[in-house]
C-alpha cells in the first residue's frame, strides 16, 4: 500500500491473499496490520477507529487491540481481558513511500525490499506520482501480459508499437531461481506515439527497445526507450518502471505502478506538463481501452472452459513460461518447509 | 404480517423459513394462506387474484384454490379437478392486528400468542404506527444484537448511550424453558437524545434503564425508561416495544416492531409532533446507520470465514449465550418429536 | 442467426448450448463459425477482426485461422505454425436469411432445414421483420407455453383471448418420430383485438382458430386465423408464424420469430401502416408483459424447488406431455449412437 494511502489517524481495510487485513497508524506514525476480525462478534475492526498510542477499537463493544494483534482493554465490567486466540499480526515495514506486508510464515527479509528512490518525489528521475488499480483477473495473467512484448505491437497499435514492431527480435535470460528477463530490439520503425512523446516529439523512425523482468512473488521491472536510428542507447532516453501485483482473491489483484525517465530531453515547463498529460492519456489508454478488455475477455474464457492450457509460441513465449516454473519451484518448496501453514498455493485456473 | 398489508382483494407473497406463502383474503375477510405454488405448471399463485368467496385463482391456467390448498375449479375441458397433490395450508389466526401464521407441525397453540393491545392506535399508550424493515442478515445475528446491551454506549453514541453509559451494569435471568431477560441500570448520566426527547427535553442528567427479553421462538421485549436522578421509577416514563423476527432463509429475515408508552409526559399538540417526528427519525438513524452497518459487516466476516465461534465477555453476553442454549434444546426436542418432518434447523454460519 | 447479423466485415461471438462460438464472413460473403478461443493464450477469437479471403485474427497476437478452425498464419519470429489442437469448426449454411449452425456429430442433413421463403420480404405473405429476443428462462418452458393453447384465454386476455375462448375445444396430433401438433377452434366469440385488427377491424363476433406445431429440436409453427361466424375458412385470414427457439445455457435461450399473412383484407397503405403499428405494439404487450413475467415466475419457482414435476391436465397439455416424451427419445438415441461425445442433455429442471 503506498504510504499516502493511510495517512495519521486513518483506519484502511485490504485482502490480500484471500486474508481481511485492518491496517492502521499509532500516534508516532508506525504502521500496523492484523486480522481484521474482533475475536468478541466478529465484527470488523476496520470500522473502528484508532486509540491511544498505538491500538485500534472495535466500534461494536469498545474492545482494544495493539499492533501484536492482542486484546489490551475492555471497558466493560471489571475490565478483565478476555482470554482469545491471539489475532494474527503482520510485520509491517515502511520504505520508499511503500508499506510493505509480509504474508509469509518466515522471519521477513528486508533485504528483498527493492530500493525504489528513482521513483519518488525528490529524484531527479521522478516523472509522475505512483499509482494502482484494482483488477478482477488473476495477478498470474497481468504478470503473462506484461512479460509478453510480442503482444505490444497489435493490442498497444499506434501507442507502443505498430505492424513494424513485430519485426523485433526477443532474447530472454534466467537469472537465478527467481527472476526471468525478456530483451526486445526493433530497428528503424515510424515512431508509435509514446516513445515520440518522451524522446523529441517531432515523428522521425527510431530504434526503439523494450525490457522487462519478473522477480519473485510478484515485481515487474521495465526498461522501455528509443534513440536515433543506429544510435547510441545512452544518447537517446529511457522510461524505468516498477510494477508489483498484489493478490487480492484467486481472482483479483491489486497493480501498483512508479515510473521514472532517464535522460529525459530538456524541455520548457509548459511542455514538459503537455508532454506529462498526454503520457497520462496514453497509459490510460493502453490500460483501460487495451489491455485491461483484452485480459479481462480472456479470463472469462479461461473460467467458462474451468481450466487454462496455453500454448507457448517459440519466440515469444518463453517468459512466461519460465516465470511459471520458477514460481511453482518456489511454492513447493515453501509448502514443503510449513506444512501445516496455508501457504498460498498457484490458482487453479490461471 | 401486519394485517394492514394485507387489505381486501390483495394478494401477497411471502418467503418464511425458505417456504413460499401465498396469503390472501376471502369476500367475508379471513386470511388464508397456503404454498405459493399451482401444481400444475408451478406458476406462483401469488401473480394471481382472490375470486368467488374464498377462493384464489392462477393466472396461467385459471385453476383456482381454497384456503385448505385444495383445487376447487378447474375452466377448462368437462372442468374435472386434478387430482393432485394438496397444496401445503398453513394455519392463520390474526390477532391485535398481526396475521400470525403457524408453521410447525404440531397444532397451534394460540395461547402462545402475545397480548399487544398496548401497541394498537386505540391504546392510551399508542405512540407510533408498527413497522417493519428488511433484513439480509439471518435473524439470530438480529436477536444477539438486542439482548445485548452493551454495545448501546458506543454503537448508538449520543442517541441512546454515551461513554458514560459504559459504566451501567447488567443483570441476567432465565425465565422458565423458552426466554431470558437482561437488565441494565445506569445512574446520573448526561441524558443521551433519545431519553431527553421522551422525558422533560431539558437536557438535565438522569437515571437510565433498559431492560430486553427474548422468548422463543424469537420476540423480543424491550423496556427502555428514564427519570429523574435517584428518583422513583414510576415517576420516570418508559418506552415498551414489541419486535418479532420473522426468518426469511438462512441468511435473511423480516424485523417487525411496535413501541408504545408508559407515563408519558403532558404535551401541547404541536409539541408531542415535534417528539414523534424527531424519535422517528433517530429511530432510523440508530438502525440504518448504526446498527444496520455493523450487523452486516459483522456476517460479512462471518461469511467470509465460514463459521461463527464468538468469545462471550463476562458480564455482557451472559443473555446470547443463553438464548441460543435454550433455542437449539427447543428445536431438538421438536426434531425428536418430529423425525421425518422438515423442522427448521439452526443457520450454520450463525 | 439471422442473415443481416453478420454484415460484411462483422465478427459476432454468440454461446450456443453452452459453447463459445464466433462467426464471420470471408470476403466472397460466406459465413464460418469456429470455437471462440485462440488456442495461444485462450483470447476470445470475437475480439479479432476478419482479415485476407476467409481468415479471422486474434487481436492478442495475430494468430490467423480458418474456417476450419486451422491456425494459418502467426505474425511472429520465423512465422512458424504452432502444432496446436484445431479448434472445433462448425458446419453454416444460410438458407432462407437465416445462417443455420449444425452443433451435431453427424453429418449435417441439409433437407431438416424448413423452407421459410413465404417470410422474406419478397414474399407476397410478408408482414413483419423477422425478430430475435433473449430469455433467461429454459427453452423447453417457452416450448410448454407456445404448445399449450389454453393459457391464451387468461394470459393475453383482451388480446388474444378472453373469457369466452375458455370453450374452445383443443384436439391433438403426434407427427411422426419427432413432431406434434394441436389444433384449438373456439366459435362464436367476441374478437380479440388482435384477431379484430387483422381481419375486418370493425368489432363483430368471429370463429377463430390456433394451431400449432412443434418439430424436433427447437421448431414452432403457428396458425392463428379468424373468419366470420360459421364462414369458411378461406374466407378468413391467417397468420403464419415460424418460431426457433436456440439454446444458450440450461438456463437462457435466444427466441426467434418470423410472421407471415395469408388472405390479408385490401388496405390503403395508411390503414396497413396503422396496424402493422398497432401489432407490434400487441406483440411487445403479448410477452413482455403477459407471458414472459409468467414464464419467468414460473421458472424462478421451479429453481427454488430444485426440480419441476408439472400435474398434466386432460384435454389442454397433451402436446406439453409429447413433445417432450418424443424430445427425451431423440436425445437419448443420439447419445446412444455418439456415447463419448458431449451430446447435449435435457435441462437438469425444466
Amino acid at each position: 500500500m503506498f504510504s499516502e494511502l493511510l495517512p495519521a489517524g486513518a483506519v484502511e481495510a485490504r485482502v490480500i491473499l484471500e486474508e481481511s487485513i485492518v491496517f492502521w497508524r499509532g500516534q508516532d506514525g508506525i504502521a500496523y496490520a492484523i486480522e481484521d476480525r474482533c475475536p468478541h462478534r466478529w465484527a470488523p475492526l476496520s470500522i473502528g477507529k484508532q486509540v491511544g498510542a498505538d491500538r485500534i477499537r472495535c466500534k461494536y463493544h469498545g474492545l482494544e487491540f495493539d499492533g501484536t494483534g492482542h486484546c489490551v482493554h475492555n471497558p466493560h465490567g471489571k475490565g478483565r481481558i478476555p482470554e482469545s486466540e491471539t489475532l494474527r499480526s503482520y510485520p509491517v515495514h515502511e520504505y520508499c513511500g511503500i508499506i510493505w506486508l509480509w504474508m509469509g510464515w518466515e522471519e521477513p527479509n528486508l533485504a528483498l525490499l527493492p530500493d525504489l528512490s528513482n521513483y519518488l518525489p525528490d529524484s531527479p528521475h521522478h516523472v509522475a506520482k505512483p499509482g494502482w488499480i484494482a483488477i478482477d483477473v488473476p495477478f498470474e495473467l497481468m504478470i503473462d501480459n506484461v512479460l509478453d512484448l510480442s503482444h505490444v505491437a497489435l493490442v498497444h497499435e499506434g501507442v507502443l508499437g505498430n505492424e513494424e514492431s513485430l519485426a523485433g527480435e526477443t532474447s530472454f535470460e534466467q537469472r537465478g531461481v527467481d527472476s526471468v528477463a525478456a530483451y526486445r530490439f526493433t530497428r528503424n520503425i515510424p515512431a508509435p506515439e509514446y516513445f515520440d512523446l518522451i524522446y523529441k516529439a517531432d515523428g522521425r523512425k527510431l530504434d526503439i527497445w523494450n525490457n522487462v523482468s519478473w522477480k519473485a512473488p510478484t515485481h515487474l521491472m521495465l526498461e522501455v526507450g528509443c534513440t536515433d536510428v543506429g544510435g547510441q542507447r545512452s544518447d537517446g532516453t529511457e522510461i524505468l518502471a516498477h510494477h508489483v501485483l498484489t493478490p487480492v482473491t484467486k481472482t483479483s489483484c491489486m497493480y501498483h505502478y512508479l515510473g521514472a525517465q532517464c535522460n529525459a530531453p530538456s524541455r520548457s515547463a509548459e511542455q514538459m506538463d503537455a508532454v506529462a498529460k498526454r503520457l497520462g492519456e496514453l497509459r490510460k489508454l493502453a490500460f483501460f481501452e487495451q489491455d485491461g478488455p483484452i485480459v479481462a475477455a480472456q479470463f472469462k474464457v479461461i473460467q467458462r472452459n474451468g481450466e487454462f492450457r496455453p500454448l507457448p509460441l517459440p519466440g515469444i513465449d518463453q517468459a512466461a513460461v519460465l516465470w511459471r516454473r520458477l514460481y511453482k519451484r518456489i511454492l513447493k518448496q515453501e509448502q514443503a518447509r510449513h506444512p501445516l501453514q496455508n501457504v498460498p498455493a498457484a490458482t487453479a485456473v490461471a
